[in-house]
């Protein structure tokens, strides 16, 4: 039986994320075994890292972490039909069961039972790992690895963008975190008539945030976002705000900015309860506001797919690290000073 | 000149509203002049009534009242184009200026400028009134007057319905008020797969939301409406959740008894905020909040038209009380005991 | 081994749809034995025993015909989860890969290498039939088997009627069969404003028509049925027309009866070409034609169970004849007069 | 009374097309005075010019043709309340009644009692005109002129590509003429994965396709254009086929070129019957054909400014010629020759 290099988390408790050896999985039925070419690091990951409280509920010490990926197929198990030796592809990290009332309505992002690779179940920042067929996302073979690698992400901002109508409309996307960063320049890939980008005082990531497509970067600290945002439509409002921060005064903000029948999409997860005027603000402004999580299966992966066939995303901007495999710390160490967009880690 | 019997909001003081002679007036370039047939009251009229924070802030004594109505109309004023002496019709009782970036884009019902009769400016309970020609919806020659005059809350109602996929779904209605009863009639009309009927302990209107086609009518002073609705879904929860009495707890209980990737829709308007957790509620779970105002113009109306078009629309067991016009005391004394549904005054 | 009694086309010819013994198979991996309750007899099942030109290229005689069935779960086969013995449960008939593009974009029912039991495959006609367990829709204990084995042809109209916008529109139905008549059906339950049932000749069929809800049954044999449809809906057109007969004078009909940015659906599969004068029936008009094949799977089957629970949908009256299994013969032959709704065979 | 110059079609005969003089119209109730920066000719222009059957029953010579142009607000009427002297405008050249059931529920586009200025009233072509204050679209102050003189054909191309979901997706465009060119550039500016135009032998107008972002440029000439694309989209096809030539072999080309389940768009206008094998090329692969004219009110207008504000549009390339007002005849002879894009004249 081959061995492998994995990274794990390996006790309950802040850090001890550490590289192992571990045997080379083999494939069941339906399954597919992947050789990693590239993967990256989410910020679930970080959460993991410092050990928060949601961690605590779904890791179980030791366990291989990591859920963003692109990678060769390297053997099929019995019953594969559809994917073969050789085969590059990423895939959906969520494992669905396919047949709950979610899943027969296309909404498998929230099956009744999902479990996510890398901190439900063993995941991916590993040399090979094992996968269902069903979940496997075929690549276009001149795809870079480190693109293939953050699907994962660009599909959370890909989701959150095609959640409401943001093509030729004016949009804010509140907080320029990696997610932020791609929902940019989605928006600017899609022909978003001006893009707002607001962020609390990080001044790498607006930065990164002009880069790739903002007409304006808004910091949060020291201007008045409402007001900036109105001033720039007309006194209308945008016609989407995608909230992905969590913070308080972005969820705020983001209500406040959107136009009347306007949409607002809610990605970031706040821990405290958000108290909303819904008279004032909601009902009698008639917006609405969407939850939204995860990826579409597959009608996310598929507009990420043309998105990154158009020509007009620009992605590499994003990718800010890129380190090998084995020097993973690095890569995590960047990811906590904030100081960076995609942190990718090499085969 | 003529002369007419009108009723208005004599002062600024709980009640002082009273039946006063006023001249008829005289359509203006664009506009058309009704002689009412029938009339009915809505909640707001007894807000006025109250003389509420919101009364306050918009009506001005002395002023005609009222704004639900089925009329004929008495005379055209010049430019006037798709109107005649004679045709029978209700109208849109809200004044939008056609112009602005709401109007423009199909979302008339929240005009950055709109005004309301019957409390913005002079209403319908009157023998005659004037409105614009842009405003007039033509009824149907065989649609009895007080089907036609209850056409504001009933778009209410189907405006609320169809801002998610209620057909053939399963459907809560929080709030058993006149909108509440529409709601539910139009959700039986359109082949919703079940209907969840819940009020605090109203037993009259409990009665009457069972008539209209409630498949369960669940009292929430008594019983755990979240768990009856789970219960009787499978355990997923209704596929929409549409709010209309604006209390605390039927909010949250909207909220927690949508499924996953479920919509809310609220039209009851909360006086405090409203705490919730967005995100375990709303991100993880997926859903929707919808916020929604009167009625789509014209969208709204030609469902309406529709409804009573079909022959499945059962409302006539909602209109519970008529009076004739000079006694709209005895309206306004049974809208106060909540011992009705809509209450009509005739000519 | 046990040995079963099934409905075979035994030889390449008209007729020959004769009752043989079969073993009882054997559920493999993932898939369930069903143990029949009723079945129904398709147009398809039919056009397979006069062997027209598409059932020579579809079956391989000697072959199971039948797909329309509500069954009883008699055994599961290896790696099944979600579907038990004893579970009450019918099928989609279609059987899809799951994985190719149309699969993944919730168009399975054109998935690019799909299979219909029944003439692909051995099919349904059969005290016991396997099928994959992910093809199992689970029926509500208390819906009649007969109801349960027309959800085939049932999510046929369901699809069609659910292609446009219905709900509240005026809508023509254009053939009187089986399916026409289910739409009908549909088209009452979910409250459209009018709906015009056009058949060509078939008394019985109009009268079935008129009895599940059409408004106006019209003879296209003797009567101008663009001219009655524009008599009757001021003018305009119906919103939305549903062909299902197949014949050109009707698919004629259906454009011409559709008002402006109205939706033809097409269900109806013409022998010959169809000339069109697109500029001025379709552009002009600004009309959509929408071609539609099967049931979108799962939508098309949740919009059915919602139906069926709603109390609103009335479908008994054409089921309109019911025999014994080995009394097939009598199916066909009923089936074949054209003087019948759905027949259904029961064990 | 001022005189202004104007481009009349003087005569029903082939050309014909002179510059006269004409006094300065005045504005009536509701109505604008515009003067005009720049217009542009139409195909619809040349055909007048032409003087085709389609001309010879619209246009009652002598009469002011024309109706692309950017203009300045010279004087305003009475009633009009949201233009004022001195805006920089473009308008809708259709003047609808506002009243139509076609008009009230967002389809003015095929308002049933519609008038095209420059055929079937007087035109934009001249130093002034008048215009109902409803047809006025204000531009931003920065729209160069030629730019806002051409939204009637660039919405025209933004109506097509928006009737389908063309973002992120593989799209065809039949036709290389100037809206076909406009609707390259805008599907550019929205991220389609993958543009494919198609043009029958003009090879000037193959070169801008290339230049405004055509992913590959097909000569219909020459090549097998369903093959091409088929083969460069995994044998699926496109998603969408946007038909603007009006040529019967486009046509066929289009229906046959889209993946199952995809969208047809129609915008062409063939002179003949189309024949359509409906079972196997629509009904079996479930597509839908989708006629379209003119643009809807105001909904493509928003999107075409959310498009000129983004940068992504480069409809600059594509605006060819321009010439004095005077020399509008070499505006003609260059339409008239092909060789071009966009004409344009300025005052």
């Amino acid at each position: 039986m081959q061995s492998m290099k994995a990274i794990v988390k390996a006790r309950p408790e802040y850090g001890a994320v550490e590289m192992i050896t571990r045997p080379v999985p083999e494939p069941g039925f339906g399954e597919v075994l992947l050789k990693n070419k590239a993967v990256s690091i989410c910020g679930t990951d970080v959460h993991i890292y410092k050990w928060d409280a949601w961690s605590q509920a779904h890791v179980k010490p030791p366990a291989i972490i990591g859920h963003e990926f692109a990678a060769e197929v390297a053997a099929v198990g019995p019953g594969v039909s559809h994917v073969k030796v050789g085969d590059y592809v990423s895939g959906e990290g969520h494992l669905v069961c396919g047949f709950c009332s979610n899943c027969r309505t296309g909404n498998g992002h929230v099956c009744l039972s999902w479990k996510g690779i890398g901190y439900d179940v063993d995941g991916a920042f590993a040399e090979y790992f094992v996968m269902p067929e069903r979940n496997i996302w075929h690549n276009d073979p001149d795809l870079p690895p480190e693109f293939g690698a953050i699907q994962d992400p660009l599909g959370n901002a890909t989701h959150a963008v095609f959640r409401a109508d943001c093509v030729t409309k004016n949009v804010a996307v509140f907080g320029c975190g990696p997610v932020g960063l791609l929902a940019v320049a989605v928006l600017k890939a899609i022909g978003a008539a001006q893009i707002f980008a607001v962020e609390h005082g990080n001044q790498y990531r607006m930065d990164l945030a002009k880069k790739v497509g903002a007409t304006y970067v808004i910091n949060a600290a020291d201007t008045d976002v409402v007001k900036f945002i109105k001033d720039h439509t007309g006194g209308a409002g945008v016609d989407v705000a995608i909230e992905i921060s969590g913070a308080q005064q972005a969820i705020g903000n983001a209500i406040d900015a959107v136009r009347m029948a306007g949409d607002v999409v809610l990605l970031g997860t706040p821990v405290e309860p958000t108290a909303i005027n819904l008279a004032s603000k909601v009902v009698f402004r008639a917006i609405s506001l969407h939850g939204i999580t995860g990826r579409r299966v597959w009608d996310t992966w598929f507009r990420m797919k043309g998105l990154l066939k158009s020509g007009t995303l620009d992605v590499a901007p994003i990718i800010t690290h890129s380190f090998p495999f084995d020097e993973f710390q690095k890569g995590f160490d960047v990811m906590m000073s904030g100081q960076c967009g995609k942190v990718v880690l090499t085969f």
